[in-house]
C-alpha cells in the first residue's frame, strides 16, 4: 500500500507595480522561486490585480503591469507547468468569500492594521483629517488578502516582515468563521519569512528603491545598463589609491553576481591600487550582464509574444476556478446560500 | 416607424428576516408591490441574502428566511413573470463590483454612514470601545447596497427615510468612477420616498414593531389571528357606553382592511352606545381574515412547495446574471481587468 501525502499550499501574490530592479530581483523574486519550486509544496502564484486598482486607475497602465509580473516571474524561471499562475482576478470568487469574511472581521481589528496607522500618522503630521485621502480599498486591504490566502487553503505563506500581521488577521478571521459554523471550513494558515532577503545597495549606497531614484532595473538594454553602471557613486580616489571593496557600492553589487574566485580576484585587484573605477565597473557590467542577458531576452520575447502569456494564464485560470468553485461551493452550504 | 422607449429600472432589495407583520404588509409589502407592479417601469427586486449574514449566523434559518421572504412576496401577489425577482448571492458579480467600488469609496464617507455613527453613539453611551462588536460587513453596508443598485443600472430606488442616505453614497460613488475613466459607465440612480407609507398602529397603540411585541403577524393561522385580535388592548368602557372611533386601536386597524361603507357602519355602532369591544374585534378579525385568507392560503402552500420557489428563483437568477454578466465584462474593460 502506497501513503499518499498531500503537498503543503504554498501561496504567494505579487502586485504589478511596474519594471522590478535588481532590489526586487534578489531580495524577492529570487527567493519565492526557490521556494515556489520547491517541489514539496503544491506551490500557487497570482498577480494582484484587484488589490492594484486601489492606486493605478489608468487602464492601459495596468494590463501592461500584468503583463510585465507574468514576463517577469516567467523569465526569471518560473515553470507554469509545475507552479499555479493566475491573476486574481481570474477569480471572483475571492470577492465572494471576501463579503463573507467582512461579515466576521471586527472592525476594530482593520483600525489595528499597521498600512492603515500608518496613512494615519501621515495625515496627523500634515494636520489633515485623519481618513484624509485614504479609500476603502487601502483600509480593508487585510481582508481581501485574507480571501486569496483562505480560499485556497494556503498552508504556507512567504511574506515580508510588514505582511506578518496580514496573515494573522487571516487566521484570526478564518477562526472565527470555523468557531461560528463549528467546522474546519477554513484552513488557517502560517507565515514564513524568508531569512534570506536581503536589503540590496542602489546606485549611491543606501536602499536600493525605486522612490530613491537609485534602483538598476532589471531589464535595461544593454547599453542602458552599461551606462546606469558607470552611474554608480564611488568615493573620489586617484587610480593609483589602494581601495577597500568592503565600503564599495560597484564592490557590493559584484558580489550578488560573481563566483567566489571573481570576488577574490577584483578584491585583489582593489587592494593592489593602480585600478580605477571603470575597470571596477566594467568587471561588474561584464557578470551582471551575463546573469541577466539569458533573462532580460527571455523577457521581452514573451512581451513581444503576448498570445503565449495569456495562455499560460488562460490555464492558469481554469485550475485556479476548480479549486475556488469547490470551495466557495463548501462555503455557501455551510452559511446557508446555495 | 415604431418609437422604442426604454423602461426605467427600478430596484428594491429585501433583507430576510423572518416572517412579515401587518405592519411591513401596508407599510412596506404594499406600497412597493405598487410600485414594482408599474408597467412604465423594468422592475427588479431580490432578496438581500449576503446583507443577512452579518447577523444572521445559523445556515437553517438564514434559508428558512430566504424561503420565507420569497413566499411571501409571490403570495402577496408579485408576478414573477412581470418583475425580476432573485437572490443576491445568485448575481456573485454583485460582490466583484463591490471591489470596485471600495477603491473609489472615501474611508470619511463610510464613517459619515447613518447606521454606522448610531452603532457607535450607542457604544459611547454604554462607555465601550467606539468600535464595539460593529463587524466590517455593516461598516462596508453601505457599498454593498451601491453594488446592488449599480450593477443592475437602477435608475429608481424606492427607499424609506433611513436608507436615503446609502442612496446618495452610491450616487457619490458611480460618479467617481464615471469620472476617473471619463465614461458614464454607471447610471446614476435617484431615490423616490413613497410617501404613502404610513405607520401602523400595533396592539398597543404604538407603531407595530416586532421589537415591541406588538405586531400581528401576516401569516397567523386563522384560530391564532382570532386569539390576538382579541388581545388588541382598548379602554375600560362598560358595554353601554358611546365609544370614540378614532382613538381606538381596534378601529385603526379596522381602517386598513374595511371598505368605506363598513367602515362607516361601525363607526355608527361605536357612537350609538350598546357594543362592546368584542364585537367590534369580531367585526375586525372579519374584514382581516377576508383580506389575509387567499394570502395566507397561497404562502403556506409555497411553503409546502418550495421547488416551485425554486423554479422561480433559479429563472431570476438565470436572467440577472445575464444583465450582470454584461455590466461587470465593461467594468472590467474599462479599469484594464479583461
Amino acid at each position: 500500500m502506497e501513503i499518499q501525502v498531500e503537498k503543503k499550499v504554498l501561496l504567494t501574490g505579487i502586485k504589478p507595480t511596474g519594471i522590478p530592479h535588481l532590489g526586487n530581483y534578489f531580495g524577492a523574486i529570487k527567493p519565492a522561486l526557490t521556494m515556489v519550486s520547491d517541489d514539496s509544496y503544491d506551490a500557487r502564484l497570482f498577480i494582484a490585480d484587484y488589490h492594484s486598482i486601489n492606486t493605478i486607475r489608468d487602464p492601459k497602465i495596468l494590463k501592461q503591469y500584468v503583463y510585465e509580473v507574468a514576463a517577469t516571474w516567467l523569465s526569471c524561471g518560473l515553470d507554469p507547468e509545475k507552479v499555479l499562475l493566475y491573476r486574481q482576478s481570474s477569480v471572483p470568487e475571492t470577492l465572494e468569500l471576501n463579503t463573507i469574511l467582512n461579515a466576521f472581521t471586527a472592525k476594530g481589528l482593520m483600525n489595528r492594521a499597521h498600512a492603515y496607522k500608518a496613512a494615519v500618522d501621515k495625515n496627523r503630521e500634515k494636520d489633515k483629517p485623519e481618513d484624509h485621502g485614504i479609500n476603502m480599498g487601502l483600509y480593508t486591504y487585510p481582508i481581501l488578502m485574507a480571501a486569496d490566502i483562505l480560499l485556497f487553503d494556503a498552508n504556507v505563506v512567504p511574506v515580508g516582515k510588514d505582511q506578518v500581521q496580514h496573515v494573522e488577521m487571516a487566521c484570526d478571521i478564518a477562526q472565527a468563521i470555523n468557531h461560528n459554523y463549528k467546522s474546519e471550513l477554513l484552513t488557517i494558515p502560517s507565515y514564513v519569512i524568508d531569512e534570506n532577503t536581503k536589503t540590496i545597495v542602489g546606485m549611491d549606497g543606501r536602499k536600493m528603491s525605486k522612490s530613491y531614484g537609485n534602483a538598476i532595473e532589471l531589464f535595461l538594454p544593454e547599453k542602458k545598463l552599461k551606462k546606469t553602471i558607470n552611474k554608480i557613486v564611488t568615493n573620489s580616489q586617484e587610480i593609483e589609491e589602494v581601495k577597500d571593496p568592503e565600503t564599495c557600492n560597484v564592490f557590493a553589487l559584484y558580489k550578488l553576481f560573481a563566483t567566489k574566485e571573481q570576488q577574490d580576484k577584483l578584491a585583489k585587484t582593489y587592494r593592489a591600487g593602480g585600478m580605477g573605477w571603470g575597470h571596477a565597473k566594467g568587471e561588474l557590467f561584464e557578470v551582471v550582464n551575463a546573469e541577466l542577458k539569458p533573462i532580460r531576452d527571455k523577457y521581452y520575447d514573451l512581451m513581444d509574444n503576448k498570445d503565449y502569456i495569456d495562455e499560460v494564464l488562460k490555464k492558469g485560470e481554469a485550475k485556479a476556478r476548480e479549486i475556488a468553485a469547490q470551495k466557495i461551493l463548501k462555503l455557501r452550504k455551510a452559511i446557508g446560500i446555495d
